[in-house]
């Protein structure tokens, strides 16, 4: 696309301009769109086969509607990329997924034309539905659309929004996206009806034009249209002789529809805009869909770093990652003991499964996009013996509150969670951040909070959590590998290390936990060097804090704590509180992160709250160094 | 049951005694059953009506299963009494709801023959799912069985469960005890098609003692009896020539049967043991059966306090209640300002919104058992200019930390959150507890909470909420009515208010909020009355404290605060931490609430947690005053 001549993209100054384009040009804007997502993609990262699965489908929809006054809420959110090319951010566009560029994930705050914030998965027809509702209250005709995979259909909260949603009169059109994600692990419910509906109906086909010059007709026209369309969707019911769940519901259902013709997905929506009920439009795309690696493979294309676009290889692995250390743990101590039970929640690759679940199948479930259940089912496995271990995104875990606190520690059943993603999370943004664990955990009460430092360290508190805690006991790490540690540094099977020199005794203590503990040793080596002093301890059983970290805290004449985690009710906070309550009458410090945390690598993000290495040094010499608060980060 | 002759419900050891009996003996056990529940409950108060429904599912559940090998799960847990009662908990039925009684939900700890914690709705599948893979795995041959109610379905775990469970090969038995429950509210999914189940199915009938004369043949009857039910099975499908969402999601599918049968019921369950994969019973039940009074309104007697059981009358209500002023408040306004909009999560009379309902049915939702579809459908209201205003049990919106975390926060969504049960509430025990709000909100960013003190505090709150704050705007109030305050006590559209005698400075300071706020000033008068002089600070807005609160209490040499919430990540917590972090170098100390908080009376659950009149006095003094820690409340 580097001639000189405008392409279409670029010609595009608002989506309502694609109302104007021929069916021919809006295809060569899908060409162009899919070039665009695949370059750049291959240079920044981000999700690939997704987003290309969904181009003419999110062409056809800016035809139809008119964002921002018409909404479009995207599920997940990690298709928005064509949506994005359409609505402004076209120029910026090589920014995706970096610090103060362009989220990977729809952010109202970026554009008005991302109706709803997203990163969780199914929670659109919810959100839509509420939007909708207040459309019709205002009576301003306006459309809301929600977008949702067949693989987040199998979340309950998807299930709950539909129920809600349909027997409504509201402006809601559902795109069913369905791509066929929830097949490679589902033999349940969505998987089969949706199979059900693909066999017993043909690709609905459109005549072309009709309804345009039936409506145009003023006054008669609509209403004859809507007469003529009431009669023809009656026909194919009595064909059909059935209903699907979703006319169950209440929705007008139209599909099977070809998610790659631009023409017959226009005449879908157009006709379902016509209709004053909600419509489920059922359409079927193909993940990857213009790109011969990512159609062959659409799993490895699915999210994934930088790539040669010509070969659709990326750099060969760097080798380990807390990831993979916890399967391999979890794999290995399963050999030695048949009661260790391995659940994901559709991230088997991602949380390090996949050797054991292939090793293990009758002790691993795979329970698709349902957190909640995931919890509730290993607690129900707890009862009788078995040893779940739950390995779960951090940000995902928010989704299992009650699930923890109600159904599991209530009666003290013996689960294991453990908790990828933990802290700062390069690119995918605020959503996707795993900050809170420290904090929602500690209000669950017997919960035990580990927090590895090192490989080994994972190993240590992996075999702990299992075999000598009781009820709930987590652990959390980091996405990625190990940061850097001095050679002195050795895991210990303790809840806590403290690093001191006994010659040179120090008034200092830098408190920190997990990987943060590469800071905080870097820093004091700093502080060494300009003959400057600091102890640090190392919790690694960070709920509930170990009383004896409190009193040696108590010892010293301040007290520093570095947190990768947020502030609010963290970690941190109850350290000085309970340091406080223990009689401690020195200065007590905190170092945490405040508010929402914006894209960025890990490095950014130490930086912008003030726990990198040079920023640590600043803060344990008491130097006021510039911690931007909660509402500066974005 | 006064004769001296022992009772049928008398003789029974273990519910093992059952599977000896006949069905005659068994109906007339269901009706001593019946006997003892309407009696006990017009005494102590509780559920009737869903109790009274599932006397004869609960006989042949205990006929056909031996617990506590077989495993039974009831969902809510609200219909377990007849369970209970046949499970060694007869003679001490007397101390139903009360402190150290009879808990009114299956509890673990009380008997192994409540396999699982309830009191949330939704859970049973998922927990049995766990229990049913987990017996597989043993290779004991046991069976576990979920009891739901077709209400229960209308939440998303359900849904999940289901769709996790269905396509095992464990032996699963999920009984869906269809009692119309969905319908009143509900004309989604769940009410429509199990209309449609109904009604295209007569009552399957079962030929008594087949299966036991097959099955009773060594080795070759059970093969034999399974290859005529699969027959007759699939000449059952081609029949009806469709298959219910039961069937797409891997279960087999029964039903509907006469859930006041006990003989097709017995039939029913042991057909369905002889089937090794996961089955579903269609029961249908009458809710308040056998009881007039609760036949014909059985929403009245689903669950309620003591009563006449000849007449069905109980005593007069006492009045108002914070639920009742809630409602009217929001109603008013919603006269004035038609972009208020009320949210229930199948608590319309509950939450005081009845009358809203009635006034407002284009601005009222009841979304069924759907709390987190509640919240993010508000959120999405929000985005479009609306003013949700959702009313939600404080232990039910511990389903919602994500969806208020990530579905509203992030983007600063204006919703509104009336919290309706927090703190101790009365009877209903454990699961029940208004206890973890303060502390998981406040993990949360841009949350503001407020905790009104009384019913004209309550109105000055909502305003606030609605029209002057952002974000998540909470208010927090306790189940019933106001506590006694002085006539001195005047609600303050203010922050914080201190009760402090000029004349008299004192250098304590007692910091509290909600309606403990009563025993805190009864605290200050009996201090008073001995010479003494603690003042108190009230905080209206307890998320986040305001800085001037912590100034003033700054200035005091002790500061003693009290909560009715827990203490883990609580509001004392903070208020200590921050208070520190001020500079403050006085002593500090916090009375709340630390572990789960059992079945008791308010008053009690206060002397338990050392937070009655006395109590406190105690407390601002230093005395060592006997509180539990933990684990010694159960």
């Amino acid at each position: 696309m580097s001639t000189d001549k405008k392409t279409l993209l670029e010609s595009i100054g608002s989506p309502r301009d694609l109302k104007g384009f021929s069916e021919q040009q809006l295809n060569t804007l899908c060409a162009e769109l899919r070039d665009k997502i695949l370059t750049t993609v291959s240079r920044t990262g981000g999700h690939l086969a997704s987003n290309l699965g969904v181009v003419e489908l999110t062409v056809a929809l800016h035809a139809t509607m008119n964002c921002p006054d018409d909404q479009i809420v995207w599920d997940v959110g990690h298709q928005c990329y064509a949506h994005k090319l359409l609505t402004g951010r076209l120029e910026c566009f090589d920014t995706l997924r970096q610090k103060g560029g362009v989220s990977g994930f729809p952010n109202p705050k970026e554009s008005a034309c991302d109706a709803f914030v997203a990163g969780h998965s199914s929670t659109a027809v919810s959100a839509a539905c509420g939007m909708a509702r207040a459309n019709t209250l205002a009576g301003n005709g306006r459309y809301t659309v929600a977008v949702i995979g067949d693989g987040a259909l199998t979340g309950g909260l998807a299930y709950e929004g539909l129920n809600n949603a349909g027997h409504s009169n509201d402006r809601l059109i559902v795109i069913l996206n369905d791509n066929r994600m929830s097949i490679s692990r589902n033999v349940g419910f969505v998987a089969r009806h949706l199979s059900n509906l693909r066999s017993r109906r043909n690709y609905i086909r459109f005549k072309r034009g009709v309804s345009k010059v039936l409506t145009a007709i003023p006054l008669i026209g609509k209403p004859i249209y809507r007469l003529a369309l009431r009669i023809k969707l009656n026909a194919k019911y009595a064909m059909y002789d059935s209903s699907t769940m979703f006319e169950d519901m209440g929705f007008y259902y139209f599909g099977p529809i070809n998610g790659h013709d631009i023409g017959d997905l226009k005449q879908a929506l157009e006709t379902a805009k016509g209709i004053d009920r909600p419509v489920l439009l059922h359409v079927e795309t193909q993940k990857g869909r213009g790109y011969t690696h990512a159609e062959v493979d659409p799993s490895r294309f699915h999210g994934l770093g930088a790539f040669d676009p010509e070969t659709g290889k990326g750099p060969a692995s760097s080798g380990g990652s807390f990831s993979s250390v916890f399967g391999e743990e979890l794999t290995r101590l399963a050999a030695e003991d048949d009661r260790v039970f391995a659940i994901t929640a559709a991230m088997r690759d991602g949380t390090g499964l996949s050797a054991f679940s292939e090793k293990y199948p009758d002790r691993f479930a795979d329970v698709d996009i349902a957190e909640e259940h995931a919890v509730t089912f290993a607690s129900g496995l707890a009862c009788r013996g078995v040893l779940p271990v739950f390995a779960v995104y951090s940000t995902f875990l928010q989704r299992c509150y009650d699930q923890l606190l109600n159904d599991t520690a209530i009666a003290d059943n013996h689960i294991v969670l453990g908790i990828d993603r933990a802290g700062l999370v390069p690119a995918d943004g605020t959503t996707h951040q795993g900050l809170f664990d420290t904090a929602f955990l500690q209000t669950i009460p017997h919960v035990t909070l580990l927090a590895p430092s090192s490989y080994e360290d994972l190993r240590l508190c992996l075999n702990r959590a299992l075999y000598r805690d009781r009820g709930i006991a987590a652990l959390r790490y980091p996405r990625g590998s190990e940061r850097p540690l001095p050679a002195s540094f050795a895991a210990e099977d303790t809840p806590f290390t403290l690093y001191a020199d006994a010659d040179k005794p120090s008034k200092r203590l830098l408190v920190t936990y997990g990987t943060l503990l590469s800071e905080a040793l870097a820093a004091r080596e700093k502080l060494a060097e300009i003959g400057e002093t600091v102890d640090v301890l190392k919790l690694t059983q960070i709920v509930p804090i170990p009383k004896e970290a409190l009193l040696l805290a108590k010892q010293y004449d301040e007290v520093y704590v570095a947190e990768e985690g947020v502030a609010e009710g963290g970690v941190g906070e109850k350290f000085g509180s309970r340091l406080h309550q223990a009689g401690y009458k020195g200065t007590f410090s905190l170092r945490a992160i405040t508010g929402f945390m914006p894209t960025c690598t890990v490095q950014e993000g130490l930086q912008m709250a003030g726990l990198d290495v040079d920023s640590l040094v600043a803060f344990v010499r008491g130097e006021q160094t510039a911690v931007v608060t909660e509402n500066d980060y974005e």
